[in-house]
């Protein structure tokens, strides 16, 4: 059979819908040569999400919670591309170009939508610079050297304020999530600190920020969530309820109710924005997520699917939609793969029917928290282990299991670990937010970069005789900070807000590079476009 | 006593020379209050140099050569930043901001330079924008994504010539590095593209570059350096004896025997360069390397020493230096710190006496040589065994020992893995080096990038009907590309190289908050700068 006679099945993402969705079609079509399985996602590996908290405190090794997405799927083929363009018209999908600057376009008979949400602090001053989202495995990666950075330049400050500024660490959202990452982070930063000899485990302070009365209140019973809550109290998890995060600066979280409380370290695990491709995608949509069927047909369009955490999927026998969660992903899938294969073969589609089997989250440290079907909850180190052989036995993969197996033995053994990793290049061009009142830099600080003024007004300051006057104001639009860059060492003015500020960063040696490059550059380039334009359409013609 | 009558030791570098000095300081000083010892590097950790070449392939976890320098040295106080300057006359050194922009300053009584040496592409264009170096964790982990990433890529080309230019690997330089560097790879590629059904062994080439007659000709005995060939032939790696890599562009490996290969992929391990603090200076240096009495002094400055790769060590009893190998460094921390102790206690110093093991190097895939003092030779599986052994033996602290043995222990068992770690983020700004013929994109092809010429000059060919002509030249200090980024989402021409040519790269998204914010910033700084300093001295006075 040729491959213009083939039924293509493209599905899009690498999460569980997707991955789970290929696995079992994978399984459904053996035998049968008709049919090819197309699977794109950015990365070439599947993230085990329920485990990512543990990298962040590396119980478990750094890639223990990745399997390579062709171990899993050996019959499929795969794409580790960005996607660009979904076209339901043409019923193609465009690829981002690989090492050639050449669009791939690929055709299908059937799309599967199993994109997920994303973390978007777009639009959220502060938070877009300063927050550290919590999604998937770069995330945790980040977050983690991120906190080892932190303990690392704390353990030599001699600036009392500033010590506890950086051993301060907010963690907004009172969810699964966000509760698991703080259990993770109190319990790493709490022993780790032991290999510093100038910090105590007293001195770090790990809050959580929850907008409900109580966390977790959304996932469980009150007395469960209670309990789990009395457990990182007693641990050592500060609480802040009834309140969010409002914006983050360089030097502070900012709440809602009015709280700045000083640090360095601010994790957002709330807001999960729609993915941007199914936002542009022009189909019925509520609370940004496509609207299926039982079945997980997009209603009217032939051909096309969704899943997982980016479809909406009605809750059988209820009012209401099936939960984000792994299992109820796992199970879309297992009908999606069943119902695309019976449309190829022309038999019924079945509705989804699973209601879930019940909660957990765990909480660091032995202890757990568990709600399962039936009405049984578990709490305690019976959760714990409970949780830990669920997902130990659900992780994908022999090796995985062996690897993660050995990551938890040797964890028992072993000190905690404060490696490092840099893998980060500095970015040329950084932003950064500050609120009003906020100082950017001090008088006779070292400075090496340009701050150019995207929003807001700031007051430059002036140290004289011991009395400090305020010699300029700087608005939308300029700049400062040039003359460190040029002619001085230290800063010879001292910055603060006055409103609240956004600020483009750009380091030394960049800003040399594109200020030779670009001078002059946007005034003459419609000039120079024109001309060859002009030159272009004439040999076009 | 207090701070201030303590005498202070400050050690630069965290490689073997810093780490092992500091060490055997911690030993010899054990119960004394008089001394404190300083440790200074811009990495939390300690590379275990010797098995670097196996992160790639990922017989060992991705952090197992690694160790906190904490968990190593519990009684040194560790500073994680950069040097910024040392002042030989002031008896300081200045260390690079943390998060506050101040200038931290530390005073010494006795200077320890264990910088090592660095991997410097700079002045070498071509090598500097396309070529990976090899000398650190960083380097080591950002090869292994790249090769992943070749893979994916090359699984879906159908065009027969890009995909053989993806699938070729050229490695420069024949000495230890280079050759455990091509081993690991070729094993790794070899075992590993067996998982892409798209990909044959066979259409792997793995090409080693040596300017000498055979690989390994200054390390070992003229029949263990041709086993080690015969070995690596055997496996499939290609090798150009007596040639250099000249460059290398962004499609291409370019010889000094003239020889084009195309390649995405090029490793060079030969260029080792002081360290820009050595270089910066003042003492008599050779080769870049400062020079030293037996004692590891520095000649004519008190409480100055050097130790391992930055330092040039007259061998005992010959005329020539020591060569800078771990075992070397090792030994010359073990003496340096008796020295400095001796120093601070007023006894006799001792002179450097080691002259060496014998050497041995990985060929990866169960085999090795080796030549140890005596004259005995080993290779193959023994000498891999042997390899294996003592490297583990070395590896400083248990808990290494135990998460390398138990890495080795499982790669037994499991295929190799390939997780392609994406934590790089994209660079704002790059840079992209073409030689002469060169296409840098084609008429039709997707664009989001400007380009600006740094260097060299170009030609835009424009196709019609057919034929292709030069409507026109671009050379430096001009740019293009602008045209897709602003109205087209295609490329209107093809853009070919006449000279060599050097590549300034902006994205789209970098490029519109730049020229937004930079319009006409050059032109008017310094007339604002004038303003500002008018304004500063008129307060100050």
């Amino acid at each position: 059979m040729t491959s213009s006679t083939r039924k293509r099945i493209l599905i899009l993402g690498g999460g569980f819908g997707g991955v789970y969705t290929a696995m079992y079609l994978e399984k459904r079509l053996k035998r049968r040569t008709d049919v090819e399985v197309i699977l794109v996602n950015k990365e070439n590996y599947f993230v085990f999400q329920p485990m990512l908290a543990e990298v962040v405190s590396g119980s478990i090794g750094l890639l223990d919670t990745v399997s390579p997405l062709r171990r899993l799927l050996p019959r499929t083929t795969l794409y580790i591309r960005e996607v660009e363009l979904v076209d339901l018209q043409q019923k193609t999908v465009s690829l981002h170009p690989g090492f050639q600057p050449k669009q791939q376009v690929l055709s299908y008979d059937h799309l599967v939508l199993a994109l997920g949400s994303v973390t978007d602090f777009r639009g959220m001053p502060g938070l877009y610079e300063h927050a550290f989202p919590f999604k998937n495995l770069t995330d945790a990666l980040s977050l983690r050297n991120h906190l080892i950075h932190v303990l690392e330049e704390a353990s030599n400050e001699a600036n009392p304020q500033l010590k506890q500024e950086l051993l301060t660490f907010v963690i907004a959202g009172g969810g699964f999530s966000g509760v698991e990452v703080a259990a993770e982070m109190n319990d790493y930063l709490r022993e780790v600190c032991r290999q510093y000899s100038t910090l105590k485990p007293q001195e770090i302070r790990v809050i959580l920020v929850h907008s409900g009365d109580r966390i977790l209140d959304r996932e469980l019973t009150p007395d469960l969530a209670e309990y789990a809550q009395r457990i990182l109290k007693k641990r050592g998890v500060e609480m802040r309820m009834n309140t969010r995060l409002r914006t983050a600066s360089q030097n502070a979280a900012i709440l809602e109710s009015g709280d700045r409380i000083p640090s360095k370290t601010v994790v957002s695990t709330v807001p999960s924005s729609p993915h941007p491709l199914i936002e542009a995608l022009d189909v019925f949509k509520e609370r940004g997520k496509v609207k299926v069927l039982s079945t997980l047909q997009v209603p009217s369009q032939e051909g096309l699917w969704a899943v997982g955490d980016c479809a909406l999927v009605p809750s059988p026998g209820k009012d209401t939609y099936c939960p984000p969660t792994a299992q109820h992903a796992v199970r879309q899938a297992a009908l999606l793969a069943e119902n695309i294969v019976a449309t190829l073969d022309g038999r019924h589609l079945k509705n989804f029917q699973f209601t879930g089997l019940g909660k957990m989250g765990s909480l660091g440290h032995r202890s757990a928290v568990a709600q399962i079907i039936g009405g049984i909850k578990l709490s305690g180190v019976l959760a714990w282990f409970f949780w830990r052989t669920i997902y130990w036995w659900k992780l994908p993969g022999l090796d995985r299991k062996l690897r993660v197996g050995l990551s938890w033995f040797i964890d028992l053994l072993l000190p905690a670990d404060c490696v490092q990793l840099k893998l980060d290049e500095q970015q040329a061009i950084a932003q950064a937010h500050f609120e009003p009142g906020e100082v950017v830099f001090e008088q006779g600080d070292v400075g090496d970069c340009l701050y150019i003024m995207l929003k807001g007004e700031v007051e430059v300051l002036v140290e004289t005789a011991g009395a400090q006057c305020c010699v300029a104001r700087i608005g939308q639009g300029e700049y400062f900070g040039e003359m460190a860059l040029l002619r001085h060492k230290t800063r010879s003015a001292t910055i603060r807000c006055l409103t609240s500020v956004e600020l483009l960063i750009l380091r030394q040696g960049d800003f040399q590079a594109l200020v030779s490059s670009l001078a002059g550059l946007r005034d003459s380039m419609e000039k120079v476009m024109e001309r060859r334009l002009h030159v272009v359409s004439k040999e076009s013609s």
